[in-house]
């Protein structure tokens, strides 16, 4: 409640507790019968115990669905717990009452208000997302909201008693203000052959990645503890959400890097990529890295240097692909951002990995202002042009100082600016490049099921 | 000259300046001739063609190395840059001074005072490098300063045309106050045979991590613009420094992670990890993620459930390893540093990963506590026993507003803290896995050789 009240719900709100005459100072209830006139939903945040109780009460007051907080219910493994669950799925088919969880954080959805945790992004966005697990639902709204990620709904949805995987990817696939579904899963209610028909359905009409918990004998055997769920193979799985058009990924880092990638750039079509922004020994790592990852880094084709040269650059035989800005010389007529147009436009390449990142060594004023023409350069152009741009945008470990020093103030403030302007950002070269190789995987994909 | 005096060199400076009689506050002298006495070590930081004269004068005082910082030689590929290195060296050779670089940063020494960036960390530590490219060299000072790495002497050494890979190898492997040795190489001086055999000697006294920059087709063909180095093939490489009994990475973020695993892990050189710190969903991923790498993740031993079974928990049989957090009830007997304590003391596991990571949902104080207190708890632990224990903290991307937010000042202050303490973290899972694989590969190859 105080999430919500936070958040700003701009519905009405009946706080429930027999002692209390007031919560948060709003007007509590004794009772659920209590309420005046009818009720949509409630929000069960009491022991699991009563809940089949609570569902008759709430069957009276015309509610329609119901959230089951809490768990030790089926997912403990102990009789009891199952016999419970039994039990809430008896009360919830006899009301007609559909139930959400046990033993999940329930739904965040900004457009209405309704926040399961703190500091949730205000702004409603077009990424959908039905994550089993209620912490990986908390962490994937904090850690994508910080690279720009905002959503339509979340749903953490745990045991999935009543409401299942099933029916949240038929809501997804069919609501208008989602875009690109985002799932954790880790075990199905449903059959798998029937749960890869939902993701395929859904996946032909919008982007669709999904991370799977208890890949491994481990993690199937904690899921057992965590959700009661069953888990399969690691290679079928990730092979039939393939072959279904949705995109596998590893953990919640992945989940978020497709997200960025689905949400700010254009469809990706081919693997030879130009590489601006860092100096010598970065750009090196940075082209093995793409290399690596079954990319080209095309040799910086002729007709650009020929057009270098015609403009009295001291550099047009040297500079290449990648760009090595640490070259470059003050009063060339040719600047970086000059060499940089040349790039983006030149069929050679598809797409731009632009790095944001190396620290030049020359004090403070020179940070800020190379950082920051660097930035404003990116932005100018992704304006302009229609050639996927992605930046390279490390992230570090600051410790309470350093949160005070320009160095990751700038930092900090250039994000702002990124997600500001709506461009994708990555963590590191290998996050990019595993993130573009699916990326273009996808589309490929798309393009043989079309076909 | 700024960063020296902003860090502090301790040793007597001389500018020389034809023009100006004082350098930020400091008596210039026109030229290297007109200094009185001797000079130890003469940085040149103006362009790279009148390195040969300066060579001569440098001589005649007496100097025993020479830093060439300028670029634009040798590694243009074009004809008159290869001829100025031939001359430049010629001059070296005859006037028997040293040289470093040219296209180069040169010498991070704290301990002397000696600094060729900005924000370097002032007190000296253990780990030694050699890093043929500046930028790289900036980047990993600043990067895995904020992870607790402290530096005996980091050399940026460029294009290697006098001091090269062997003389710095041999330097580190008999420097006493150096305990590790990081590098980054693009190319060889000497041939290979030559080189593995100095990192064998290297690598038999201390970790050494190296760094191949040009291990693709494309990096290499970057290598020789940059340092004018060549490149060998990927598999060879690594096979080679494996052999040797050094550790191979593919980028910064990975000689970061070794550097920490290096400095603040004793030997691990078991596979059996006891997970805990997470709820349920990250708990799962964490499983699966150690499991693919090759881990083993046991469930809980019997006598650990019996204990807890005794001691009254009400969760005796449903704790497991990963340990979730998340369905601890408050008010049992048993807490979960309680079960942190048991699996440390098990000889189940090898060693463990703590996370610090789940955001707990509930807002600002229990979310500064939850944290707090876990890493106290992890703090205590490690200072109790012996038994290897990492840290697991997500980096993130703050944008400027979150840098003031008590969510990523209160990570910023339990890093300063975990610095502090001197225990290693690493920024997700995944990389911790892959770090812990290298290092028990490494700890398991130098028992072989031994043997």
């Amino acid at each position: 409640m105080h999430h919500m009240l936070d958040y700003g719900f701009r519905g009405k709100i009946y706080p429930i507790n027999p002692r209390q005459p007031e919560i948060m100072g709003i007007k509590a209830y004794p009772g659920l019968e209590d309420i005046p006139g009818t009720v949509d939903y409630v929000i069960h945040l009491i022991g699991v115990n009563n809940a089949p109780d609570v569902l008759t009460q709430a069957s009276h007051k015309g509610a329609k669905a119901m959230h089951i907080l809490a768990g030790r219910a089926g997912e403990t493994g102990r009789p009891e717990g199952k016999e419970l669950e039994r039990e809430i799925l008896k009360y919830a088919r006899e009301s007609g009452i559909r139930v959400l969880g046990p033993n999940c954080l329930g739904v965040f959805c900004p457009k209405s208000g309704l926040a399961f945790g703190f500091d949730f992004p205000k702004e409603p966005g077009k990424v959908g997302a039905l994550i089993q697990s209620g912490g990986n639902a908390t962490d994937l709204i904090h850690i994508s909201s910080l690279r720009g990620i905002r959503f339509s709904k979340v749903v953490s949805y745990g045991n999935a008693l009543d409401i299942n995987e099933a029916d949240l990817l038929r809501y997804f696939t069919d609501d208008p203000e989602t875009e690109i579904i985002l799932s954790y899963v880790e075990g199905l209610r449903i059959n798998g052959r029937e749960y890869l028909e939902l993701v395929r359905e859904a996946a032909s009409r919008k982007p669709v990645v999904i991370c799977k918990g208890g890949r491994t004998k481990v993690g199937s055997r904690m899921t057992v503890s965590h959700t009661a769920s069953l888990a399969g193979s690691v290679n079928l799985w990730e092979t039939a959400i393939r072959q279904a058009g949705a995109v596998p990924v590893k953990n919640l880092d992945e989940l978020v890097n497709m997200a960025v990638a689905f949400t700010f750039l254009p469809p990706i079509k081919g693997k030879n990529v130009g590489i601006v922004g860092a100096g010598g020994g970065r750009s090196v790592l940075s082209a093995d890295e793409w290399e690596e990852n079954g990319f080209n880094v095309p040799p910086l084709p002729r007709d650009i240097r020929e057009e270098l040269k015609r403009r009295g650059s001291q550099l047009w035989d040297w500079i290449d692909n990648p760009a090595d800005v640490s070259i470059m010389i003050p009063g060339d007529p040719v600047t970086m951002p000059d060499v940089l147009s040349e790039i983006v436009k030149n069929p050679a390449f598809d797409f731009i990995a632009a790095d944001a990142e190396e620290d030049p060594p020359f004090g403070k004023e020179p940070f800020i202002q190379h950082l920051t023409e660097d930035m404003m350069g990116y932005i100018k152009i992704s304006r302009e042009c229609q050639k996927p741009l992605l930046i390279i945008f490390d992230e570090r470990s600051p410790g309470i100082k350093d949160m005070d020093s320009y160095i990751h103030r700038t930092r900090a403030e250039l994000r702002t600016l990124l997600v500001k302007e709506g461009l994708g950002f990555f963590p590191s070269v290998s996050e990019a490049a595993k993130t573009i190789k699916e990326l273009i995987n996808y589309y490929q994909r798309r393009e043989e099921i079309r076909h």
